[in-house]
């Protein structure tokens, strides 16, 4: 009974390796047919990956609405309802993420009596080295994987990215590979927006035209594998997805955001039954949402099926435009702010109890707008910033191309100077204590300082020239000091050691910071 | 009776010609000499200078306190009541500024009738050039003079320059002469703060000492005459004369901070009847007040007497620290913000109606404090956000010196780079239209842009490194385009003329601003 299930009705995908049957060289299709038999042969699935059962329906009117699939996962007293999805020519998939080692079992549930109470088992084995599992919120203002490893987002956004076609996506992920960034803010539908992008996709998300209209019902499942496709490249280098289910940017090109909000529910189901089994997915709501003109129970209402139907609890935010939103709804897991100003974070902290990503300060770039004008030394100046009133910054690249492909939306190659710097203030962040971690707060706020109890302080002096810092040191230990150049990226120790209020002299230029770390 | 009066009992003051009689060479001597015949055998006042009168009193144990004196001035339907004020040596005068031309008449009351019922004449004359009256509110958010000339204001601090003895106070000024401020923000008490400053003054404003303490209804003439000349010289260079009536920074040095309510009105009525006929007097009621820890109904009772009692009604406001004033209250015609965000000074002038000074922005220098530690291009920087978001800054020096002479609170030299910029910003100022100049006011305000109608249009791209500027302006007019370096102070023409919605190719630099201006 186990085996013939498995065999008969069961494709368990071990990382995703129907992706590698589509690739065309001989090595990786001998090489996928060898995964492949393993999978069939065994019921083990890594935990922190896709866990895939695929079953044929009945025939409906429309198999996307008129069959309802979910199926339940138990492992010990633990339970997880997770949807079923259509993915077309008669075939329903349910998928989920394990993340407890051991035994699980599930049953499926649907109105259609071929795919309603089958039964199936499996093991989950052990992460593989890199995987942590998913990111969740940590420390109330920080973030973590599953396993415990905290996570220091370094982000960027190239919002369109998957929709630039086969040569520039590889480019994307080439370039992603060898870069710091650690998450990509993306979005699922193409975009349309002012003279920098209006890329046709070579597919589209439902079925219809924009000439006879699209039907919000009937998704388009090609689109669907090709974008899922695309986080789970993201998932094999080690970057999150940060999915961004509805923006503002069609400007009436396909109107894919003239859905009404029992359409938009249904999508997000479809989205949330596709996605959610990828441990690297992030949901961003909207991308300036209040530009879309919906009111906000609307959103509220999303917000609140993100949070009830995804099984995995993925992360879940907003972003905003000129509106503020209510951050403190329960369904928000963290602010995803749009700000060219960051005074305000350690305010936004104690209000909402939750992490502060600055998911767009403006990007690095020199396009003719107030949003893609910043300077390398500006955007990196921004992540120091953000970093030492205890957030996280997101990075974007807008400078003029000759053939408009700009970074921010279309992927491709990055041109300039912060995303080196970035690494650099990774290794920083990464150095630092992962608890207690406190950033200075005053409402005087001039100053980024980052301090835990009596054994490290950061300072950051930003663009200022002072010619020396003062530390508030305990009087009672003494404290290795260095000078950090943080566009220079040299890490310089001070001569001595320091205890109590020193003045540690700087050498009076922009972007330095100073660390003190207690002697033990 | 009337030259009588003159000779008897009145010293009509010239341009303050009495300081010219403490100079020692012989040339002023004689040129005082002979402006104090003119004044002796002519009742002319020059319109917005000093008028005073002066009387010698009845003995009274406390003739600061005993003794009431004020005096009504009348112009035709006009009425100004300025009180009187005790400066030593049995003397008591009284000071008032005339604004209207032609004949002034005045009378006296008092409680002691050696100086009750004293009446006079004189004849206000044309104001000289350079000489506009006191500085108003204008257009809501603007300044001008009372002659209705515009004043834009580039404001400096210098705080206690007054009381760093005489070499420094003359370098000071000539200091000032050669530069662009037109506004110094300066303390009338000595300043004690931090490692900076110290300075013991010659001599003390009230009579006493720290071991036995002040007796601060007894104010010291000497005190206080040395510092009004101070006004008056600054008054003589087209200066306006920022006066800060309270501070935080005595620090228990001196303890002249510690008087109470009832002392403290006494010594603003002092300060009142002393100083505000001054043409160039703004006051500003407390430096950092929050700092002080006055409750905010003794500050408001102590604006109202301002409101009340200065007959000039000069500039009225209140500076804050960490706190925010309540800057609707009526005595306060502007308000003079400490802050190193300026984005919100749009919201301020929408909220308020009143002007907006950002006496404090941190200050161009590079000692050890996150107060005093900007580049000179982030100063100018703050100076072109701050008035293309419809305010006004203030600028202030705090280089390590070998001496400790910095500018911010000892005056002396200039060693920054920002002033000659701020004079080339003074000149674009001026050139802008002087009515109807609005910034742009959204919510999503990243940007820096002022214009008037379709005439002028101003935008400041801050310290990014766009490569052109999307400009907005009408199609049915043509427009003179230029590109201003802020920095490297050209204005260089754009090619052509422009119409319409344009983008302006810019050098790709920060510190560019583009002005267009409609041909007419």
């Amino acid at each position: 009974m186990y085996l013939i299930n498995i065999i008969a009705t069961f494709v368990v995908k071990y990382s995703m390796v129907k992706y590698n049957f589509m690739k065309k060289n001989l090595l990786t299709v001998l090489f996928s047919l060898f995964t492949f038999m393993q999978i069939v042969y065994s019921t083990d699935v890594e935990q922190y990956t896709v866990f895939e059962v695929s079953y044929t329906g009945s025939q409906v009117a429309n198999p996307f609405t008129d069959t309802q699939l979910s199926a339940t996962f138990m492992y010990k007293n633990k339970r997880y309802t997770a949807e079923g999805f259509y993915d077309g020519n008669g075939i329903y998939k349910i998928r989920f993420m394990p993340d407890q080692l051991g035994e699980w079992t599930y049953n499926t549930s649907s109105n259609d009596k071929n795919l309603n109470g089958k039964t199936g088992t499996f093991i989950c084995t052990k992460a593989s080295k890199g995987n942590h599992g998913p990111v969740r919120v940590r420390d109330t203002f920080h973030f973590g994987y599953d396993d415990g490893t905290p996570f220091f987002p370094i982000g960027t956004t190239a919002y369109a990215w998957v929709w630039q076609g086969d040569t520039l996506v590889k480019q994307t992920l080439e370039t992603l590979s060898k870069s710091p960034f650690n998450k990509i803010r993306m979005t699922i539908m193409p975009k349309n927006y002012d003279v920098f992008i209006n890329t046709e996709p070579f597919c589209y998300p439902f079925e219809g035209s924009k000439q006879k209209g699209w039907d919000f019902y009937r998704p388009n499942p090609q689109y669907w594998q090709y974008f899922e496709d695309k986080v789970f490249q993201l998932m094999k280098l080690g970057i999150e997805a940060d999915i961004i289910l509805y923006h503002p940017y069609d400007n009436n090109k396909w109107g894919f955001d003239k859905a009404n909000p029992e359409q938009n529910l249904f999508y997000l189901r479809y989205a949330i039954a596709r996605l959610s089994a990828y441990r690297n997915v992030w949901w961003s709501l909207s991308n300036e949402y209040d530009i879309m003109g919906k009111p906000n129970e609307e959103w509220q209402k999303y917000g609140n099926t993100l949070l009830t139907l995804d099984p995995v609890q993925h992360l879940r935010s907003i972003h905003n435009g000129m509106a503020w939103y209510n951050h403190a709804e329960p369904w928000v897991t963290h602010l995803s702010i749009q700000t060219a100003f960051l005074q305000d974070i350690q305010k936004w902290r104690v209000t909402y109890q939750k992490p502060v990503v600055i998911d767009e300060c403006v990007y690095e770039g020199n396009v003719a707008t107030d949003w893609g004008n910043l300077t390398a030394e500006e955007m990196v100046n921004r992540f120091w910033i953000t970093w030492c009133r205890g957030g996280y910054c997101t990075h974007g690249e807008t400078y003029t191309h000759p053939k408009n492909i700009l970074w921010w939306s279309k992927g491709g190659k990055l041109y300039g100077k912060s995303p080196e710097r970035l690494a650099f203030m990774y290794k920083i962040m990464a150095d630092a204590p992962t608890t207690g971690l406190t950033p200075l707060h005053t409402v005087w706020n001039k100053e980024t300082y980052l301090y835990k109890d009596k054994d490290y302080v950061l300072y950051y002096i930003g663009n200022s020239q002072q010619s020396g810092a003062r530390l508030y040191l305990s009087d009672k230990a003494n404290y290795k000091v260095e000078i950090i150049d943080v566009w220079n990226m040299t890490i310089t120790q001070a001569q001595g050691t320091f205890t109590g209020n020193v003045e540690v002299p700087l050498p009076g230029k922009p972007y330095i910071a100073v660390r003190a770390v207690k002697i033990k």
